[in-house]
């Protein structure tokens, strides 16, 4: 199976404090690596956790509060320091590229590889960008500024062949290469037969929901339906729900309520409050309502599609 | 002797590198405390070095570029989240309010307190700012964009006087007041009695110089004549001057003749390059031209006035 896992860079909320870092995430799928969102110090928490930092070609920003964007300039100019030449895919809500524009032209600071800015249209769920392995839709949320989520889809993958049926059809190079697009074959005898018999099952397709910051928002099961592995920010204990609804955050239990109606395989609970010391507590209470919830730890890798 | 100290949150040059962070300190005179520039993830390291990160209000920013200001709008905005309502004045050369203004509009966020930015002109040696402790100096630097230092200066205390003298002359509160502020004293039967045999010879004035970043500068020993602590940025080793010239930094031995010329009673070296795993090379060179050159260290205080 392909590997497809995401890093936690940082799990804290608003304020750095207790060891936690601002939000960031790198998802690696086999060679390639993406980055969400990108709180202060990220290109510090790229170093620490050995991801690799000009591997980077897309950046996704959920909204232009600090803790998700306020290190992405320091990344942006360390860049050019390495003189990389690389063009960059920036999707963000309006306003990044001014933000970033105006810091550079202060600092005299050129870039020295192009940055493509993309606007992500908050309102909607759409197709924002798409690659050989992934596929990636914004996800509407409910913030206090425009916010969106993120879901990266896998695409269909040739299909793998049954080593034995190529021998048993004598297949040349093109029957096979029918087969794996999920064509079906015509043999020289003039034979039909199925792909299904000469190919194993495709693998079901896994995602990766991204959805932070946000409110309890009914609209996201719809969107994320049976995703594999959802990560919902859980700033708040059940204790504190009249205050994340004021700030637009979730309780753990918001957070699981979510994972529980989407059907989601896996919960992934971040943005934590600087109130909480550990995470048992949130992680406890999401798992009262949706059992595979758990809390993320900060530099560890959480496979898309299998245990945590 | 009054608190005069400055401590080095980070020395690294551009990139934070071989676990260097990029430039900022704090200098403390007694119960006040100043920030000297400001670069990414500066409020981390106000946090990890214990300094009182509340307690800054007065914050020095040399100029523009990334690592000397990418974390001024971190601290800023966190400021906010503890509801700070202390004024807070800003010295930097122009631009830096449009960088930060920018940048609050897009995250929506209005400061809880306000901020007053004075521009520095970076082509004038005059006074920035002075409290009941300190006056605040520019330094004309020689960098890629427009750059100070800042020459912080002990003001004048009270003489301390001679409890003998006060049993002696059998002085009251008003002529202990007069002698102290160095005026001369008129006893009840008529004498003159010098405030120079009331009160101990007046502490020398301490002066701290901050002088990052910037290519060596023949105008800046005359600035600082016989400063009693000067950090000079040290990005490159002799073998690397020409670089130095080019990008407008110094090399070590060139920092070392700063101090030299100045007349500089201690030599603090910074800014260092990544190039350099350690900062061993750098103080050697340094000390040939100058014997008080030491590397800073970050998290360390360093005395102004005294042994390093």
């Amino acid at each position: 199976m392909s590997r497809f896992e995401v890093l936690l860079l940082g799990i804290g909320a608003a304020l750095p404090d207790r060891g936690r870092h601002p939000s960031a995430q790198v998802l690696r799928y086999e060679e390639c690596f993406y980055l969400i969102d990108c709180g202060e110090g990220t290109q510090m928490r790229l170093s620490d956790c050995k991801a690799p930092k000009q591997k980077l070609n897309q950046i996704f920003i959920s909204h232009l509060h600090g803790d998700h964007v306020y290190g992405l300039i320091g990344l942006l100019t360390s860049y050019t320091l390495f003189n990389r030449q690389t063009p960059l895919d920036i999707f963000a809500p309006e306003g990044l590229e001014e933000m970033i524009a105006v810091q550079l032209r202060w600092s005299r600071c050129a870039l020295s590889y192009p940055v493509a800015y993309h606007v992500i249209d908050t309102e909607r769920h759409c197709l924002l960008f798409e690659d050989k392995y992934l596929q990636v839709y914004s996800l509407p949320l409910s913030h206090r500024i425009p916010t969106s989520g993120f879901l990266f889809c896998e695409k269909p993958r040739p299909l793998n062949i049954r080593a034995e049926k190529i021998e048993e059809y004598a297949l040349d190079f093109t029957q096979i290469k029918q087969a794996k697009a999920g064509q079906d074959v015509v043999l020289s005898d003039g034979r039909l037969i199925l792909h299904t018999e000469l190919t194993h099952p495709p693998a079901s397709l896994r995602r990766y929901a991204y959805c932070s910051d946000t409110a309890f928002d009914e609209r996201l099961p719809g969107l994320i339906q049976g995703v594999d592995l959802l990560y919902h920010e859980s700033t708040f204990d059940n204790s504190h729900e009249m205050e994340a609804s004021i700030s637009r955050h979730s309780t753990a239990a918001q957070a699981a309520e979510i994972a529980r109606r989407a059907d989601a395989k896996q919960l992934l609970l971040g943005h934590f409050s600087p109130r909480y010391p550990d995470e048992g507590l949130l992680e406890a209470e999401a798992r009262v309502v949706f059992t595979d919830s758990t809390a993320g730890r900060e530099g560890r890798w959480y496979p898309v599609g299998g245990g945590l």
